[in-house]
């Protein structure tokens, strides 16, 4: 099966790599032999297949039939795959948004802050994210439609840059990245305030760099702090496609997609995740169509 | 107005008292005059009272008339007050527990913890409790029926006790302290489970010590932490004093209360819960009927 894969939010980057050990990513591929009456020879399929040109799938993987519904595929591993789902769910079903609250995104140039932040701005919120570089900030700014933008990079208080970007406070924090910014989402959030912990970018990096946020403000101001996977949102898979493929074809939400070609490259885009090389979702293209 | 007072679950600790200056308590007392057609003389009530012999309570205080429903009426400032509300509505609409969920209880002994422990045993649940005394841990384990409970001060290692008391893992804390103890209960928490975030003693004696639960864990095993009020529930008051009466009535809870009397005995009392003296509610008694 010829593929292009997507690393998910996967815990296996704690654990070491040893050469020539088979790797499982979350992509899209095609079928070129099927032993499964499932598949056919040519469909295009999505779901768990290991890193390579060729993967053999073995029977009880997750493996499922993809309409394509007109868009490139490398969008049913970002835009419509887990990355959609993860930001849609995490906060749709999770925040519990009304319309006119204000949300802060951490990492939201990433695969799913930037879709968190359109959700947000379609849906009527008042939406700031942050992000590391210039260049992610105009983005977020300029293409995306987020009210506004900064780059963490360039601010030493970050309590302070953030009573700045929101005076009358956070009502719905997506944290993508923990630590020292989940302590200041959380100093400056608003009675029964939602804080999303999609990821935790700083701990993966570094285990000793955890959030500490006040629990003074967490009991006083009754805000909940809650984890989350993709997988947990699978009964609103179909109003996630229906929604965000309408959001998509009327030109009001843009897919952003970093795609490096090359089975060779899968290393270094990967360690790109977390040095914050991206921007929009990492896909390794392994094979054209 | 006659008064006895308790100390709520008050920010002002944080604030300077100065000399001369009228505190505010929660409190049961008895009118000796009225101004106002809602109370008569003789009238028992409940409400915000200043601390002192005599209280003028002013037009806009929340005080209501007390029916003691032939309980005393300490018990109308803990197990039937604002502590009861907070163990009640922390425990069964934060929390939602199942039938048979292992529940962990910190400050177990104190004024909401022990009724957390009795109201999640009488519900069914597995329930270990920490405190920092032998006394108040034979409390627990024998007057209180609490399945287990350990004296936290005895351990070098909360993360490894939590495992030895939980080896199939915590569903729900109840946290009345932040730090360590929360980031050693998130250590060990089951998918999907839930901490109640209803006191932070380790941040009211010493700002800096705060809890850092790690994120991964709050991710991959999708904990919620979740502060509240005894106040947010007010709509399950009228269910919390019917259940807690009965329980009360046929002797399967117990009130348990740590009362000082006199009004020079406050300061003491007050800097009593957060040293660790009291066992169970405290209530300074002012006048006897």
């Amino acid at each position: 099966m010829k593929t292009q894969s997507s690393s998910q939010k996967a815990i296996s980057f704690a654990v070491g790599i040893t050469p020539g050990e088979v790797i499982d990513a979350y992509g899209v591929g095609k079928v070129v032999a099927s032993g499964n009456p499932r598949f056919e020879k040519d469909d295009l399929v999505v779901g768990v297949i290991t890193w390579g040109e060729y993967s053999v799938v073995k029977e009880g993987t997750i493996l499922n039939k993809l309409d394509s519904m007109g868009f490139p595929e490398t969008y049913h591993l970002g835009v419509l795959g887990f990355s959609g789902l993860s930001a849609y769910g995490g906060f749709f079903e999770l925040c519990k948004p009304k319309k006119g609250e204000k949300v802060f995104v951490s990492a939201a140039s990433g695969s799913v802050g930037n879709l968190v932040g359109q959700f947000a701005k379609l849906f009527g919120c008042y939406v700031v994210g942050c992000a590391g570089s210039k260049q992610k900030v105009e983005l977020l700014k300029e293409k995306l439609g987020f009210d506004d933008a900064f780059n963490y990079k360039e601010e030493t208080d970050l309590k302070s840059a953030l009573k700045r970007y929101f005076p009358d406070g956070i009502d719905i924090y997506f944290d993508n990245v923990g630590a020292e910014m989940q302590e200041a989402a959380v100093a400056n959030m608003n009675a029964f305030g939602r804080v999303a912990v999609c990821g935790v970018m700083s701990e993966y990096t570094d285990a000793g760099k955890r959030a500490a946020p006040d629990m003074l403000d967490v009991v006083y101001k009754r805000i909940t702090i809650r984890g989350f996977l993709a997988a947990d949102f699978m009964n609103v898979f179909a109003d996630f496609i229906s929604t965000t493929s309408d959001h998509l074809r009327s030109g009001n939400m843009q897919a952003v997609e970093y795609i490096t070609p090359g089975l060779e490259n899968i290393p270094s885009a990967f360690i790109g995740l977390f040095r914050g090389d991206n921007i929009g979702k990492t896909i390794v293209k392994i094979a054209e169509e």
